[in-house]
């Protein structure tokens, strides 16, 4: 159709003009430019990014002698420590997939990833030896493990041809820390943490790996000298991409088995760390350890919020603490964060009250995430920029999935008519930024009304006594469903059923507020998501 | 050869999750995300990101209907006003390529340009009327012009109908600001200022527009809040790639029309200047100017330096005024800077003389371009890490351009052996920082001893009563050739040939030194690189 152009068509690529993308590129130039500055710091031990390095490259041939190639799965199950920091680059310098499986998953989940994954090898910390080794007695064949034991710890030790530490001190060889020939190639697996049926494995890629790792950067506006603690799950979503962004900008991991509020709070004083991330309860324990100990940091703090909508507690307890928090959203299918709740300056002239409203939106796209866009979606526009038209989130651009692995199906769904679906439905305020108002299976219809579980959890936590609470449906005669509430009350209070009906039909349409309240201890997920699933069908049973 | 593979392979790209890289992503984003920040200002004139993302969609469409298409070339021939920062979204957002024309180039070198560019359409300031138009004079098929008005400045007005802002605000259509289908598009041309023969157009794509931009945020720490002076001629390199990097961040462009140190300071006072890149003569007059008058900003001012080794006065002067300076190095091949000199904590207790030294290497690979190395050329093999061994400094990665436009041999020759070769000779340091020692034909070979031109000057610039020096070969019988100096002394000095011969003896080896020095003023590009074929030209005539 268009003739040839000079410009565009009579220079190819060629070795010197095309890399793939992919985040190992940064790793080997941190071993030059950062060579001897920290790359990771756990407990008494510190690498170098020379050494970093060179532990990663020595890793990738250890593996590949066991027999690991391009495009075979190799998984992990390991908490935040050294040993899993160098699996986010030792293991796509084979050409494998990393699939860093929850340490919190039962017995038959773990199984299922390992059969469903085809699993070639496992890593494993001597901690979950149990879980693995009962997975694994599940399986035909089951893949040989590694085990990783940590000194620091009293767990068992492996027999020394398992031990990690042993299998690298003898491991002389090292494959090259350069990028696969297909920026497309895989570069990790995650299985969603679904409240029903058997999770999904999400296939990412290098280019996007890379693009997100950078991506941080942008969103946050991380500079020099970033010394970040990993608060937040490196299996969760390979850790929101912060194991390849710390390399990008030679920024120091501090690593951490546990997360524990005391450990934390020395851990940020001893190495003046600048960046953490984590759900909102992470955030509210490091501010209520911070308060209830009259501490103040003297050095500058920042923390990135994502898993559910930050509380008002928590936005203003850290802005008295003069701690820097930022609101981000996103799923696995995002590599992590995908919105960032950019500041406007104008907002700092605003009530606190208002600045948590503003900062309690899921925002815009991520800077290098193409597109977000709350969608109707069967006619696949965009819902009017009103703040009240609910429509589907939904995203589009380099940053999103391959697909889900050996499910077709599930795949066409999600990119069905070009964007992938998140599953959660929101508002885009006039400003464009967007507010998410329901997972898509949370919203409640009551008399004909939509009422979001979202909304009525959010006058619930404003209860000074209310620690955790989830809104579920109960099926009615009349109604069709009415809202009912389980709430987890702090230690020590005695708020009753009334008191909290009271306070709530203060706040909201009586329509939306809790017809019934449970208290009871609410169940979490894994990764800190409260588990709808159980509560909506035991709810469902009392109808 | 390999077989299928769940992972890799059955899970392709879709609209859901692949888009080109390209910088039009940044504008988009930017109108949403800072639409009411300031995008650029000049003058009295301020744009919002909205109304630039305005102004250049409208012009998108205005050279739609003048028939520019996909692959064509636009040139430009403006100053660092805003005209030019929207030539840097509009023109690649139709698909055409922006050739950005030095405004000092003389007309047969114009004329030169905008045929072998093929240019299509051109847009240029009335100050450059009487180039332009005398270099179209020379064309067969000369494009139609649109005529740039600063209505701040008394140059000439052109008929309303080929007026810039007339045409812009009379345009009610809009394009779309969306990456082309293919990331390898040509996005960018720009003409080497080569010192002998014609110059070489050079093509950059999206894909390496987009990732040097980026690329330049990471190498420089830049966060938030960033407030650009455009001391640096967008025409050079495309600014270095900082228009499409402000877009990125949503800084906001000071926009400038001619250097001069009185504007600059008053800018950066009123504008509270963040950031600014510029030539080693740029940073010497901003000190100068800072220190004459006794000045000192309360914020934080950052720049980047490049296009010569920087003087240690520079170093010193901007580090008494608390101003921080980065060293980094390219070449318009490389999208502009491709190297920076990464300060290391260590060097902070160096005395200032070795930080001098150390910041005046050129460093190592930009964060997002894949390599550089000194390799010797004819094995294509790196040179040992001495600090010693002279090689050639080479490129490979994302950030290298597409090639030269219609010329093949040339193309092959830079990309032989596959690299890009840079021309420039250099060492690599012990730490893997690179030093360039020379441009390769500015060796200077005597006795059969390689003299460094540049090490000679380094030495004579010492001296506080030279202000510019240029070393060139002078053929000789004996000994092949022998260095001679062209110094520019510094205002009112009084020092003559031999006290300079002397100091110079006093530093450098006696067959280094100059065995003949004319003072003289030194002629300099366009973009203030010493021009030093004629000199060079005098002196073999000399001989």
């Amino acid at each position: 159709m268009t003739e040839m152009c000079a410009l565009n068509d009579l220079l190819p690529k060629s070795d010197a003009n095309f890399t793939a993308l992919s985040p190992l590129s940064f790793l080997r130039r941190a071993a030059t430019v950062y060579a001897n500055n920290d790359a990771m710091i756990y407990g008494d031990r510190h690498y170098s990014w020379r050494e970093t390095h060179d532990r990663c490259t020595r890793l990738g041939a250890l593996l590949k002698q066991r027999g690991i190639v391009r495009g075979d799965v190799v998984s992990v199950m390991l908490p935040n420590i050294p040993a899993m920091y160098e699996a986010h680059f030792a293991i796509p310098m084979t050409g494998a997939v990393l699939n860093a499986i929850n340490i919190r998953l039962d017995i038959d989940t773990v199984a299922f990833i390992l059969r469903h994954s085809d699993t070639k090898l496992i890593i494993c910390d001597t901690e979950y030896n149990s879980t693995i080794e009962a997975a694994l007695a599940t399986l035909d064949n089951p893949p040989p493990v590694i085990f990783v034991h940590d000194r620091q710890e009293s767990f068992s030790a492996p027999l020394a041809e398992h031990d990690y530490e042993t299998l690298l001190a003898d491991q002389n060889n090292a494959i090259a820390c350069t990028p696969p020939q297909d920026e497309w190639d895989a570069i990790a697996l995650g299985y969603t943490s679904g409240t029903t049926g058997n999770p999904k494995g999400v296939v990412t890629h290098h280019r996007g790996a890379y693009l997100n790792a950078v991506s941080n950067v942008l969103s946050w506006g991380m500079g020099f000298g970033v010394r970040y603690l990993w608060t937040l799950p490196m299996f969760h979503c390979n850790g929101w991409c912060f194991p390849w962004t710390l390399a990008a900008i030679g920024g120091t991991s501090i690593c951490m088995r546990k997360v524990d509020a005391q450990v934390i709070l020395s851990l940020i004083e001893k190495h003046e760390v600048s960046h953490y991330c984590g759900a909102p309860i992470v955030h509210a324990m490091i501010a209520d350890t911070i308060i209830s100990q009259g501490k103040r940091f003297e050095h500058k703090l920042s923390g990135l919020i994502a898993g559910a909508a930050p509380p008002a507690s928590v936005f203003e307890k850290m802005a008295t603490l003069g701690i820097d928090i930022t609101h981000v959203y996103g799923l696995t299918e995002v590599y992590g964060p995908a919105t960032v709740c950019v500041k406007q300056d104008a907002w700092q002239e605003a009530s606190i009250e208002e600045q948590v409203h503003l900062n309690g939106r899921q925002g815009v796209n991520y800077p290098m995430e193409e597109d977000v866009c709350v969608m109707d979606p069967n006619t696949m526009q965009p819902v009017p920029a009103d703040g009240a038209t609910v429509g589907e989130i939904m995203f589009r651009g380099n940053i999103v999935m391959k697909g889900y692995l050996n499910n077709p199906t599930a795949t066409a769904e999600a990119f069905h008519g070009g964007w992938f679906h998140s599953g959660d439905l929101g508002v885009c305020h006039p400003d464009g930024y967007l507010k998410i108002v329901d997972r898509s299976k949370d919203i409640i219809i009551s008399g004909g009304e939509n009422i979001s579980s979202l909304e009525v959890e959010e006058i619930l936590l404003r209860h000074d006594d209310v620690e955790l609470t989830a809104v579920v449906p109960m099926p009615n005669e009349k109604w069709g469903e009415i809202p009912v509430a389980f709430v987890q009350k702090k230690v020590n209070s005695d708020l009753t059923e009334e008191q909290l009906m009271t306070f709530c039909r203060e706040r909201i349409s009586h329509f939306k507020a809790p017809r019934k309240i449970i208290f009871e201890d609410i169940p979490t997920t894994s990764t800190g998501k409260i588990q709808k699933f159980p509560l909506r069908q035991r709810v469902a049973e009392m109808s």
